[in-house]
């Protein structure tokens, strides 16, 4: 079937390694990366129009949006939206695109080892203060922590992400993971030994909270100072979240810090859209931030750029392909 | 049997909970505390002698080192030393205290918890650099990194602690795991799923090495240049370790980091004896210390001081103990 593609496609973000890029020019396709400096610059909304004038497909790999105005600029040429990583929402107006007939693409499954890794590192991180011992060495506090075994961790969302977060807490750590999810999951209940909470009470009840969901409109702000006042003052919450920072409502997080409500807090991306409360909030002591890198390795990265690469050749070929998402 | 004995102990460090201390207090034993700042300073060894002068036991918490001279000094009346930890040979002259008719106890089995969650959560910071991302956010280098899962850790060292590590990273990471141990552990073996390897072969074939194994004569600097020459250069060996550093010759880890047969290393506790090599290492951008804080837990700390003050009590009061050392 090589060779048997023409036109072109649009790379945006640094994540597809060199070898599947030429799978796309063995195919017949040519490759338009966006002009500029290394790491790319992320295209701002115009901009994004421009570069995918004319494109048959898109690999979505960085930061640009899709939005429906960009989407309906490049119909009908366009034919293909495929997004590198799961959570597409924040990235594609999957519902412009299906009306104008592109098909959108997303690579789940294959980030769960690389994200749930290292979630569990940054509970550690949070739980013993690894970071601040190696950081200050000797000059660090002395101040005594707890095991995590035997402790309550709760996580919102059982995805395949949260549900292999679950499985290295529980197997590997025998931590008490109660979870709350939209769905309830009875099979992973029992083969894993957990359990069902309604979100205020998971919150009330446990001494670390992971949040592990999409940020869709349902989900932005979903944790909020409501949902945090059901603690008692002082009883110091360690929450983590690798999903995005703005599922957890900034002005709600900082009360429940201020009234000792949650110790720490923990998350690997910053807020989406900076403000004076957000930028606050996250330069205080009591919060780190990582820069969304928990699916930053070569396995994760290389497996999301091959599915992500054959989704668009077996679409551009007219087939169907199983990870469309609208 | 309250109120029962009398004469002074000698309590070092200040990791003795009241609520312990006082159980010494109501067997009718007088708590003697040496004088000074808090934290408490490290007794040297004439000081040592001097406040250990007329006590019929110690309680070893600190980091002060009771020599064969020290241990003479305080005979016939000092009949206890209390080690909190495991590794009591590098703190008790436990031969030359057998000498002495003193008994010298320690506290294995209820560290492991604490330190092997602490390592772990080393090797997950040392694996991701997630120390790194939260200190430096934006600024960090978006290097990629590799999933734990399906890659090779070696361990150094099998005992309780060295045991529940693996369990962790197999059970939980579902990492492959080869260890190295003066003693063969078949049971475990079979029940972790885990391969005995020569020490030189293990270092050779693993992405990360953890080192475990109690300071001793036998153990200082069995880690040396020749085992790390085995490895290809560039190869870039992950070390963690959470006993003590000098089980690593630091000169032949420095080399191993100069030619890329070790990317990073990661311990918990500097050298023991600072030397400029030493200083030099632990400077080193490839290498990160925390402060020995690998058991800093309350159910670490609070177990500790519960088994060592029960030890002194039952050997006070004539009986057997089973923590008895020497």
């Amino acid at each position: 079937m090589s060779g048997d593609l023409e036109g072109r496609v649009l790379v945006l973000g640094d994540s597809v390694p060199t070898n599947f890029l030429n799978d796309l020019r063995t195919a017949g396709l040519e490759v338009r990366n966006p002009p500029g400096s290394f790491p790319p610059a992320i295209l701002d909304e115009g901009e994004f129009r421009d570069q995918l004038q004319g494109c048959r497909a898109c690999l979505l790999g960085g930061d640009e949006i899709a939005t429906a105005s960009v989407l309906q600029a490049a119909a009908p040429e366009l034919r293909v939206v495929s997004f590198l990583g799961v959570g597409y929402e924040s990235f594609v107006d999957a519902e412009a695109a299906a009306k104008l007939g592109i098909k959108v693409t997303n690579t789940p499954g294959v980030l769960s080892d690389s994200v749930a890794e290292f979630t569990v590192g940054l509970v550690l991180d949070a739980w013993r203060r690894i970071s601040e011992f190696v950081t200050l060495g000797h000059a660090a506090a002395q101040v005594k922590r707890h095991d995590l075994r035997g402790h309550r961790v709760g996580i919102v969302g059982l995805g395949a992400i949260g549900t292999r977060i679950v499985e290295i807490l529980t197997r590997g750590f025998e931590a008490e993971v109660a979870y709350f999810s939209r769905t309830r999951r009875p099979g992973i209940e029992e083969e894993l030994g957990i359990a069902f909470r309604p979100l205020d009470r998971l919150v009330r009840e446990v001494d670390c909270l992971i949040v592990m969901v999409p940020e869709t409109a349902a989900t932005v702000g979903m944790i909020d100072r409501e949902t945090f006042a059901g603690r008692e003052p002082d009883s110091r919450l360690i929450r983590v979240n690798t999903s995005r920072a703005d599922v957890v409502e900034p002005d709600g997080l900082s009360w429940a810090i201020d009234t000792g409500r949650v110790e720490s807090a923990w998350f690997d991306g910053f807020y989406r859209v900076p403000s004076a409360i957000t930028e606050a909030l996250e330069k205080r002591p009591e919060v780190e931030v990582s820069p969304h890198v928990a699916s930053l390795t070569y396995e994760a990265r290389d497996a999301m750029a091959e599915r992500a690469v054959g989704s668009l050749l077996n679409l551009l070929r007219g087939g169907e392909d199983e990870y469309v998402v609208n």
